[in-house]
């Protein structure tokens, strides 16, 4: 019975996550100091106060904490969210409307379902976040990579891309301290960005978990609030201001968008459920999740630097490093011909784990020289010992 | 902006959810009497036990509880899920593996997303439960209604299905207390049924949310149980037995199968969140769910009987209505020529809702003399002036 043969759809066919999941799964080995992950601080979680609040609702409010709800999410977390991001990001819902999604990961998805047949095209920059490089290949779209700069992602590229690509349908982006690369897109760009796309009649998933996590407290306009046409989806989260566990992220877009969105979501699992929604929602009320944000901010900070630091020390001095002003990852680059696959090789051996780069691609298949590191998930002396066994890693491999 | 026309997917296009949940919206309003909904009863919602589960949870491990984890799920509670259907459904993995997914809902959508490719046959019961026919329509799949008889699918229909439609690749059943119509298949047409698709090379999705929710306590065998071709995909719910909002449901199917579920899942929303995966795997532990079980089965047998009896008392003669065994739903049929809008819209003139039969049909733009009715949301007393209205509303419709 093993041994039967299944017919699976053809666009489930186009996802492998093979490698990738190899490497994380690894790296969940606790004898392994693993820069490969994404994970934000645990020690940083409101345990306590989560706690408070999840027994005052089971307890007082067990009807609406059990019972089904709404696709679209609980009413008031809706209202709650985009009270915080009109002031946050300045974005003013014209014509738009939200939706609560299990994380944005899954906003992306049901955006995704929504608005691609198999074989349109997605611009994507290059490198960019693993996860939505996957969710839109399981609708079958073709990813079109656009490469990266210091200042966010190419102009020109992009304008190339668009004029030179037919079927265009999106253009996904993480403007504030991307994955993997941990850049920020320039204010310049991201008008030029908007300008163009709204010009190919291209949407925009304007992808924000990281935003808040600035180091300096400066911040960039979000392309949503440019959104003068009704171009941009955009998403956001409580994974890396609050939790991630709890799976909660929300979309902001055209409400006809939105109105689909809801359709595949009662589809796939009738609602977020109502105790991770009013968790939320209650914390939201109760607490300044802004000292919370300022915690993370200051750790992330400091352990950011110590990274980096160790790169500049340990590291030959033709390994490149970008110098995040916030989120949760480096990306570095041998340059030249190497592959970075080598060096994971060599590490893994003495239990130090990273992310080659080549995932991070439109086109995986190619060598990549490049290589992402985390600095959120370890503790300090682990940051240390892992940067000082790369170090010697790659000076063994580049001679 | 509100003008602007967004090309949509054509998968999306197919979805179309307008008429049922303007229904089910109508009857969210409070002075509404809404026999339309399938809700369980909130007031056996175990809130106390939960609220004690989850304080001890974020308090104690708040780093396992809201931190990032598996797409496929929880590793204990896994097991405990194995291990309870072991004894409730005599379901032993043989080439199996599990998946625990935001309600079986979500799992049923990801089967589909996995398996369907547009233009791809679907058979269902028909009458069936509307949220898998949006689901597999959702991915462009044609459906194939097979008549329901009183003691479950036609097996006459059924072989003639998979006689004249070429691509056939599922079969959606729910064998025990279906939605909608209460009917629980005999064990003779469990095993016809499962040889009929195994000679055919059909998979079968077994929907099995309300097994447990038994009047008599009478149990008959799973299709899964006879699974010795890996052709089964069971869905399973916590959903109906311990509480709704939590959603928390499992896909036991072929390993290969829940392999690329899990990658599904993984684009989709990541994991399903661990508090709600944890306060799950925490009752089961600390509480006897069977005793839980036992007070809904009293419930809703004795809410079923009062709803059944005042058919018998207010409705015309020539109406039936099905006498289920368990779960939430009876089937009432005109007859005739009748269309159940009708009756529906003189009901909500009286503020009694209910669920005309066309939207759970295949082809849900035939006229249809049927309609739903759910006895387990309702208290008492709403019951017996609801069955009456729609006793007043069929008189005289039906003269």
């Amino acid at each position: 019975m093993a041994d039967r043969t299944y017919s699976f759809s053809t666009r489930i066919r186009n996802v492998d996550g093979g490698a990738i999941n190899d490497i994380l799964k690894a790296s969940a080995d606790p004898s392994i100091i693993s820069l490969a992950g994404g994970n934000p601080a645990s020690e940083l979680f409101p345990g306590r106060e989560l706690a408070e609040i999840a027994s005052d609702l089971l307890t007082n409010q067990p009807a609406l904490t059990l019972q089904y709800s709404v696709a679209q999410g609980y009413a008031p977390l809706r209202e709650a969210v985009l009270k915080m991001i009109a002031e946050r990001d300045d974005i003013i819902p014209r014509g738009d409307d939200i939706i609560i999604t299990s994380g944005s990961q899954q906003g992306m998805d049901f955006a995704a379902k929504c608005l691609l047949n198999e074989g349109d095209k997605v611009l994507v920059e290059n490198p960019s976040f693993l996860g939505a490089l996957g969710c839109f290949m399981g609708y079958g779209a073709q990813l079109v990579g656009v490469d990266m700069e210091s200042d966010g992602i190419s102009v020109e590229g992009l304008q190339k891309a668009l004029e030179e690509n037919d079927g265009v349908k999106l253009l996904y982006t993480i403007p504030n301290f991307q994955n993997p690369t941990g850049i920020t897109m320039s204010t310049e760009k991201r008008r030029e960005v908007y300008r163009l796309c709204a010009e190919h009649g291209v949407l925009i998933i304007e992808d924000n978990p990281y935003g808040e996590l600035t180091f300096t407290g400066e911040k960039k306009p979000s392309l949503k609030s440019m959104d003068t046409e009704g171009i941009v989806i955009y998403c956001g989260s409580f994974s890396k201001i609050l939790a991630p566990g709890i799976r909660v992220g929300y979309i902001v877009a055209p409400a006809q968008i939105v109105k689909h969105m809801a359709e595949a979501k009662q589809a796939n699992d009738t609602h977020s459920p109502m105790i991770t929604q009013l968790m939320v929602y209650e914390y939201l009320k109760r607490h300044d999740i802004g000292e919370n944000i300022q915690r993370m901010r200051n750790l992330y900070r400091r352990k950011c630097k110590l990274m980096t630091d160790e790169a500049d020390a340990f590291f030959p001095t033709s390994v490149t490093h970008t110098n995040p002003g916030g989120g949760l990852f480096v990306w570095c680059d041998m340059g030249g011909d190497y592959d970075t696959i080598q060096v994971y090789n060599e590490c893994i051996r003495h239990k130090v784990a990273f992310v080659p780069g080549a995932p991070f691609m439109a086109d995986p298949s190619k060598r990549c020289s490049a290589f992402r590191l985390n600095y959120s998930t370890m503790p300090d002396e682990k940051i240390t010992a892992g940067m000082r066994t790369l170090g010697s890693a790659l000076k063994q491999i580049m001679g």
